[in-house]
């Protein structure tokens, strides 16, 4: 029996087990993941060869996703800090991950991956085609599609493909201040130019269909025209291109294969809204995944916040996915730290766009905090934050820190007619912070004055609550 | 001599030379700044006796502004630790500094600060009062008023005054989840509730508009009402409060005293469009002076982020100043590197939206680190860099960790027939980074194909390039 699509299962009606879980994940009905499936509007990337994923759904009406982008370059290739970062990745929240390796080893390590990841793995092939050879202008259309075939059948659920990057775009791109800053987009201009062709991936591109419906491998439709500064945004050539993904999307959903689009890059705050439904138009709505947007180009070191903003107006304005960006970007290749860094900013800007977008359940999470903060139950706090160690970390040197200066004062001014310190307490009994102190608490003030319910002050509490403040 | 007000010279006709000093800042006519100021749009905080002042001007069609907080706590109390925020503060690009201390010593740290400063400086004059109490509740009116008279006399250049809080609001703050996380709306609530009286600040406005003008201090009208979680957001106690603010602001108006306007808090995303515009409209589009709006409720460690996707929104909507959040809201008072953290996340909020606002000039720096990038110079990208000493640091690290590996994997592999390894030169050489690596360098393949044009690799370059580069 050959195994069909999920685009296919949906337009014919069928609700596969991958939907079934979308569907509980996303608290919709079967139903309507496979109509939004069939549609297009919604890809479940589910390479019928990697057995250990758990199928997550990509699309504008869902919560939104985040991808880690991991792997070596010629210049770093240790499996094995890959593998960390990967650990990282998924441990504070990435729904998928792409391996971007360049360097030794590449199969190597994403059998490892693939192997260990729950997560929707992606790839772009062409760095692959690339590193196995001298120089990028050796390849072959074949050469291509060996590489998409293997990776195909090694269980890739999704691949980036600059297809949309055609010969005619190239002189809008020689305009630009900063050319063509998309690694694929790049490597594929230098071939066109070179053999005076069209890109391959677009000649082929039936080809590159056919492997992908036979693995269900998802096609993302790579920018090779993404802007790499504000200069260059909404420009002429990324619109160009964008057009020609839309075209290809129409393919893609033709033969039956689940397709998304990648988009900018750098672009300014105003233009965010107009470029996500360009998109859609241009599209047909297929799930739109943005990388960044990073909105200013003068913060090297901080650029996991820069692309935070732009991402959280993007996702709220209708883009499903956002490629994180880490704080190593335009400087080196991320290392473990800056993974987690990357990872819990851009989840901070999915999160605050689903709350923007309504998303189903979005908010519980923020409503619970806050009931914990207006608890004083810094436990539940911290375990409820998208990073509990960090906030527990934090919220430790500050008590230290505290305790510390307190200690010195008393020692400092034990003739002083002060006023006796207080216990600054343990952070499970602490009615305060130490940002402010007990008498500048306004959580404790204005509990004291409207008398808030707070279950854990209050007399009528149980025996189990009493006994967890200790 | 009586000193007048800028709001009076605006107002007749005189353009004063902070005005002038702003206009140049701001590339605008002094002309034009003496309209606005006259019309109550900017403010331009300069007490008369804060003589080290540097005047800036504040309001939404300038250059967006960003506040940092720094101030003991009644657990916090050492003067070198402050004055060593202030000068992180001023570093990274605070534009003014809020003295929010509350511990011992308030007088002598302020002191220090307003001599060290040529920003304007802020305070919330009821924290001095209270930290001087045993209790808020034994406040007088008089007390509050001889605390704002002493500050203004030392050169205060702008208060925040929590007047708009009613006693009338406080049963809607009652059926909140959070309560008044304000800490400033805490303590006046606690007074109202406890003598059965009017908010002071209200009842005896009249009189600290008689020490603002008398030395020009700019009032800022606190939100007391602030929002402190989600799901408290734009609720009917927050609006009428900003109600009462409006009309304050017009009797600071009449008074020919300079007023801003404090907003919120936590605010969903979808909401903060509409909360600038509310503001604007009750409140005759007085500057806003934005705490955030923090996206999220659940990133604790991590709420300087969630603050700056909020600040870039509600600054490219409208509001003129942005208060920063360190990565320690919410688990203790910030130190030092937090400082660093909150003012660069929040300048990369006002920068982005000024970008977005098409404020004049505010791309340039952009696009000369887009032109650097382009040349692959290094030097020049760090130097243009938000915090040029993170991006080199940065950059230099994986640096290290390249050369490093390679070093390694040098002596693994001797045998093997792999290519040989390209020298990683240093930071001023290289024409590619440590991100992909040469072969996979998009900007240098983009060079070589589209032949942009590169100041550095010209054939043309000057002797001077020619050497920069070995």
């Amino acid at each position: 029996m050959i195994n069909k699509t999920q685009l296919h299962l949906a337009r014919a009606g069928i609700v596969s087990d991958a939907m079934r879980a979308v569907a509980e994940q996303e608290r919709r009905t079967p139903d309507y993941i496979m109509r939004e499936v069939a549609a297009g509007r919604i890809v479940i990337p589910a390479n019928f060869s990697h057995t250990s994923l758990r199928p997550i759904g990509i699309g504008r009406v869902l919560k939104t996703k985040i991808n880690a982008n991991i792997g070596n370059s010629s210049m770093h290739s240790e499996a094995d800090s890959e593998l960390r970062k990967l650990q990282t990745a998924l441990e504070y929240g990435a729904d998928t991950v792409m391996d971007l390796s360049t360097g030794k080893g590449i199969r190597h390590i994403r059998q490892l991956i693939m192997e260990r990841s729950p997560a929707p793995i992606g790839t772009v092939p062409l760095y692959q085609a690339a590193a196995e050879l001298e120089d990028i202008r050796q390849l072959t259309p074949q050469t291509l599609l060996s590489v998409i075939a293997e990776q195909a059948a090694q269980g890739v659920d999704y691949m980036t493909i600059h297809a949309g990057l055609l010969r005619e775009h190239l002189d809008a791109a020689a305009g630009r201040l900063l050319g063509i800053v998309s690694r694929g987009g790049a490597l594929t201009a230098s071939w066109m130019k070179q053999h005076q062709m069209e890109n391959p991936a677009y000649s082929h591109f039936d080809k590159i269909l056919d492997i992908c419906r036979q693995h269900d491998v998802t096609l993302s439709l790579g920018d090779g025209l993404r802007p790499g500064c504000l200069a260059d945004a909404s420009d002429a050539a990324q619109f160009a291109e964008l057009s020609v993904l839309g075209e290809l999307a129409r393919r893609c959903r033709e033969a039956e294969v689940q397709v998304m689009i990648e988009g900018p890059g750098h672009i300014p705050l105003d233009e965010i809204k107009m470029n996500m439904e360009r998109e859609r138009e241009l599209c047909d709505d297929a799930p739109f995944y943005i990388l960044g947007p990073v909105v200013a180009d003068c913060a090297p070191g901080y650029d996991h916040i820069t692309a935070a903003i732009g991402g959280a107006v993007g996702a709220a304005h209708g883009a499903a996915m956002i490629c994180y960006v880490t704080p190593r970007e335009h400087l080196g290749l991320p290392n473990d730290q800056d993974v987690r860094e990357g990872v819990i900013a851009c989840k901070i800007a999915a999160h605050a766009a689903d709350i923007a977008k309504k998303v189903p359940g979005s908010r519980e999470r923020d409503d619970q905090i806050s009931q914990a903060r207006a608890d004083f139950d810094w436990q539940r706090q911290f375990s409820l934050a998208l990073d509990p160690e960090r906030a527990r970390q934090m919220h430790r040197e500050a008590l230290e820190q505290s305790r510390n200066q307190g200690r010195e004062e008393k020692q400092n001014k034990e003739n002083e007619n002060s006023p006796p310190a207080r216990d600054n307490g343990t952070e499970e009994s602490q009615d305060y912070c130490t940002m402010c102190g007990p008498n500048f608490c306004s959580m404790r003030v204005s509990r004291e004055t409207l008398g808030n319910k707070s279950t854990k002050l209050d007399p009528a509490q149980t025996p189990e609550e009493s006994e967890r403040q200790q």
